[in-house]
């Protein structure tokens, strides 16, 4: 096990309604930059619903609305200029990961004089940044819990991830309840993405990191069993619950602490949705198991067997063959999310491999299995 | 799942030489009280280590030795005057959990007119407490990373825990190799504290927990990995490191936070240490398994075979016989750890188990199996 510094300070106030505890905002002043996406949180009533409790806690609102799936840096500029016009004093986030992400580096930027991009390209010049609240409409990128940001700027077709301790939201409200009418596609994205950001953890070269190990299987387990029964039956209550609570767990540093490793699944896809904008955990559902594939080896067999013992009870003596049908598993499951399969069923194809592997590549540098430039353009291509 | 609130403040230095954090210190003040049990932390040269630490830190210290294993009130009123005669900023224990525990009343009591036992008796009453920082040396109570503290008053055979968000350490400093030099009785013990606490939160009557009970299957298979490595190599970093980390894990919140359930077998064991001050994991260890042999019906069969599965990996379709073999393999698990199995082997007989049961009974109610006195007395004497 590494040595390594432990802190996840976000309270949580987790299940049905607990959007009441939206009055513990007052502790951090009383004028909110509210962030949000489409118009979804007024259709559901927690627009409204959180309004009433700022009014009654005595806050006022300004609001940042129509930020993007993939985030992008104008959204960020334009909730910067409104904090700084109006000296708000803290950024609320309503919604999924990328209005959290989005509402994180507005907190930023409101303490910063430089231009935010260059926060999301350097993330050690962050060095202040308003109190982040989140609302949590969406199990996904466990934003709520983490110091991660990942912004897109599709001008120039790049997508960048920041992170820092003072991103780390202050308080979120998770209420499985408004997960209840996320669509089965955005349903089945979402497990892929905390699924792949379990495996980015575990799948790592640090020995004797148990607890971090048997805490990812225990997340991996969850995703096998809820996802199915989420998308079948979408407020089904402990589904939308554990799902929840796994995407949280799942990057908010308890599994990655200790058996630290580059990701590179993660790194792959990015450039996928920053050339095509596609959907994360899609593109993610889609390299996982290719990835697999390229990264099994007899060196590695051990580790996948292992996954395949203690998350797929399969059982058998021959690492390799272990492995194989663990990777065939994972496979499987993501099908029977009805997740694509194939880039080509995105709208991808070879064009920009070549450009997308050379940026990956750098993001990939110290992970599970080394990937140069080339060995990401066999798997892109494998993925096709 | 239960709505619950998750907060775990404390901030965590895990590994190797990690103690060179304790100039982190200054940041509550420049007057510490050193809380601290026997001579073993000038023997292993941890105290020397510290004092120069806090010495570069212009931190000034001032000393609570002599804290006892089941740590008693009259230590916690020394520390309190201390620290109000000298207008201490904050608390420091290097220790195992007892001395951790003593030092938190201790930071509770300076902030407090009352007399500490009566913050331990009504945890309500505890408004404010200095700053807690910790070096753990021992791998059981969990108290580096929770809100708890128990604190015994032999002269009226009482031991009783308090807990507060007050109590919750700022930081805590977990150097694996401090513990090379525990015992083999005091390694057992800690482990046998630790597979309790898992126990405790993981038998629960609340259902759809399910990423409360995947991590709590978790940690006991690395108790059960890494404990009997711990006997053998006492030296083994691995084996201390899991240990040490499982140790926080079971007791800081998150297996608990969704799940919350009445703990059953720590009342009845604190009883046993509050007339006989034994060891308190000895005391767990006798008593766990049979609480399981009673605890055994139809009813939670299910249950006890859930965890014979995912722990054990026990094979089988029906419930009782691989709750049954779960059972058994637990009580063998802590014979090969060497610790008692009786009652008798630790001078306790029948002659207060009336007593006992009574104020067991209390702390038990609201547990997986609800206890009477009677139940207890059945539990105690099926111990002997």
């Amino acid at each position: 096990m590494n040595n390594f510094t432990y802190s996840i300070p976000t309270k949580i106030h987790f299940g049905k309604d607990q959007i009441s505890h939206l009055n513990e905002l007052k502790e951090s002043g009383d004028k909110v930059l509210l962030v949000y996406g489409g118009g979804s949180i007024k259709k559901s009533g927690i627009y409204d619903n959180a309004m009433e409790i700022l009014k009654s806690a005595d806050i006022t609102v300004y609001e940042l609305s129509g930020v993007e799936p993939n985030p992008k840096i104008e959204s960020v500029r334009a909730g910067v200029s409104t904090c700084k016009e109006n000296e708000i004093d803290m950024v609320l986030a309503i919604g999924g990961g990328s209005t959290i992400d989005c509402a994180k580096v507005v907190a930023a930027g409101a303490c910063s004089e430089e231009d935010p991009w260059e926060l999301v390209l350097h993330p050690d010049r962050i060095k202040k940044a308003l109190p982040i609240y989140s609302v949590l409409t969406l199990a996904a990128t466990g934003s709520e819990m983490d110091e991660f940001a990942v912004i897109s700027d599709l001008s120039k077709n790049e997508k960048w991830g920041t992170a820092s301790e003072l991103l780390k939201p202050t308080m979120s409200i998770m209420d499985p309840q408004y997960t209840y009418t996320v669509s089965p596609k955005q349903t089945s994205a979402g497990t892929a993405d905390i699924i792949s950001h379990t495996f980015e953890n575990y799948f790592t070269n640090v020995k004797g990191a148990d607890v971090q190990a048997r805490f990812a299987e225990g997340l991996l387990k969850n995703c096998f069993k809820y996802g199915p029964i989420a998308l079948k039956e979408p407020d089904n209550y402990d589904a939308r619950a554990n799902l929840m609570w796994t995407s949280s767990m799942a990057i908010n540093g308890l599994i990655k602490d200790g058996a630290e490793v580059a990701w590179c699944v993660h790194p792959m896809e990015h450039e996928l949705s920053a050339f095509y904008d596609i959907t994360h955990g899609e593109g993610l559902a889609i390299l996982t198991p290719v990835w697999m594939d390229f990264a099994l080896s007899d060196k590695t067999a051990g580790k996948f067997a292992e996954y395949g013992r203690n998350v797929w009870n399969i059982v058998g003596e021959d690492d390799m063959v272990v492995a194989k049908e663990a990777i065939a598993k994972t496979r499987e499951f993501f099908a029977q999310m009805n997740l694509p399969k194939t880039l080509a069923e995105v709208g991808i194809n070879e064009e920009y491999f070549d450009k997308m592997a050379e940026k990956a590549a750098n993001g990939c540098a110290g992970s599970f299995v080394e990937l140069t430039k080339e060995d990401i353009i066999e798997i892109y291509k494998a993925a096709l």
